[in-house]
């Protein structure tokens, strides 16, 4: 079935120790439908300035991307720039010009309102908001959040949060979100908030998903070489909700294995700068990636110790 | 069968938000033999000064637990005191009063040296090699080390690492030794020394199994009550070899199963200050605690993308 992203289209530099990069292809709806469209057909909400380089997001047309609710507005479009230290561990945020994400007005094309599965991606909380009164009764809504919105926007994004079914946050911002630093009694939190259902990501330490009456956490793979960690936890949200939206339904053994295809993503994701470390990956490659998590956490505990 | 540890036994100052201890019954051969004992025989090396509260050791000694190679000496026993942060995640050593253990000689009774299980708990690696001298081959020798070591023996630990079949380390100090940042790296760096096998602990984010031709993932248990996390990697160790030594062996299938019983191990150890954490903890509830952990990881990945 088909899936929604409403969330920034943007255009990022990036330094790490291995190289840099200047004004690639980036935001979270960029790197979210990457990845799920690897699994599903992908509507994009957005806004682009008239310096973005539009035949780049045309190229991504033929991996089932529909990027016709994004807007081409004048002015320019959303930079983020920003610098990782020698072990990839943290960044540095060296310059954001919202330019005209600034003034964002998520339109959802008509064609896109009855979509069953959306994911609201990192925006301000009136935003994601205003998108869910624009849809029709969708099948399931997940959302993101970050540090600025908490801090800024935290009675909107409660609103949010009673009226999502998933809410996808690492796991900093989910302590500041429910001001307790114990990460399992923060999630029950959010859950007691109104959220159905939180997943907790936790970077190179994998991602915890917590529902009622039930828990699973998947780790991530271990890499000996990552590149690039940018996009990541976008990546794990589009493998998630493509997988969801493959399935058509989120029962929880269907979440399970939607992490498992979300870690699988993310693990493609930090192999290159940007969205090139899914130049090559096919349908075959995830499924060697996400079998390779079998072997990864595969433990027969059947014998008894009497 | 058989196994044997040898490490310190101290008594323990412990600070946390939730209150103090002081004296407390501590030391890695101490939290290894508490929770190994549940699985299996163990047999400690160790030394103690004349100030030692011996009936609390006794106490133990009905959980199957040997003391009779903790040598006697006269002066004052190993203390460490230490103060954890609001969140548990770092802690400052106050003080370390090495005492008697300062001079420690690990001398094995005669009747220990043909124990088929070692574990060779975080203490000189010139000692840790004394120990192996006296051994009769084994059938599998397990070490940890620690930040201390690695900067003023790495000579010795090298030679240490080339002898054991399993090397248990925390993440930091694995980078540390192996002089790189990416976990699974170093730990392969660690197998290309000679190491048969290494398992990297991760304390809340759990732990990664590397051996030639495989890795395993075991998270630790998400737990909404954190007390004291003093020995947590002392008991997880215990349960890994604890397993190890009662199923006789340790074949890829069986060393996996003992990591969930390590992690099982870890989660009793933080509930409560020192060994407090299992009192209590009978058989069965060890093995509710493990079967738990299937309901934490289980993911059914057999049906196919298409």
């Amino acid at each position: 079935m088909r899936l929604l992203v409403v969330g920034s289209v943007a255009l990022d530099s990036i330094s790490t120790p291995f190289g840099d990069v200047t004004d690639g292809l980036g935001g979270s709806a960029v790197y979210f439908s990457v990845a799920a469209s690897l699994l599903t057909g992908v509507q994009v909400v957005g806004v682009i300035g008239s310096d973005y380089p539009v035949a780049e997001l045309d190229k991504l047309t033929s991996r089932g991307i529909d990027w016709s609710g994004v807007e081409r507005q004048p002015g320019e479009s959303f930079r983020w720039k920003g610098k990782y230290s020698f072990d990839l561990s943290s960044r540095e945020t060296l310059e954001t010009r919202l330019g005209v994400f600034g003034g964002f007005q998520p339109k959802l094309p008509t064609g896109f309102r009855n979509t069953p599965f959306v994911f609201l991606g990192n925006i301000d909380p009136e935003l994601q908001l205003r998108v869910l009164d624009q849809m029709q009764s969708p099948k399931l809504v997940a959302c993101d959040t970050m540090n600025y919105w908490i801090e800024s926007k935290r009675e909107a994004l409660m609103k949010v949060i009673k009226r999502v079914d998933l809410l996808i946050i690492n796991d900093e911002e989910l302590r500041q979100l429910a001001g307790d630093w114990n990460v399992p009694r923060a999630a029950n939190w959010v859950l007691a908030q109104g959220a159905r259902r939180v997943i907790v990501k936790r970077g190179e330490h994998g991602a915890l998903l917590v529902e009622p009456g039930g828990r699973f956490y998947a780790p991530a793979f271990p890499l000996e070489e990552v590149f690039d960690p940018t996009g990541a936890g976008d990546c794990f949200a589009g493998g998630v909700l493509g997988y969801i939206a493959r399935s058509g339904e989120a029962s929880s053994p269907v979440l399970r294995r939607a992490i498992v295809y979300g870690a699988a993503m993310g693990s493609f994701a930090v192999a290159k700068f940007g969205i090139g470390g899914f130049e090559g990956v096919t349908r075959e490659s995830l499924l060697d990636r996400v079998q390779s998590f079998r072997d990864l956490t595969h433990v027969d505990l059947a014998e008894p110790i009497g």
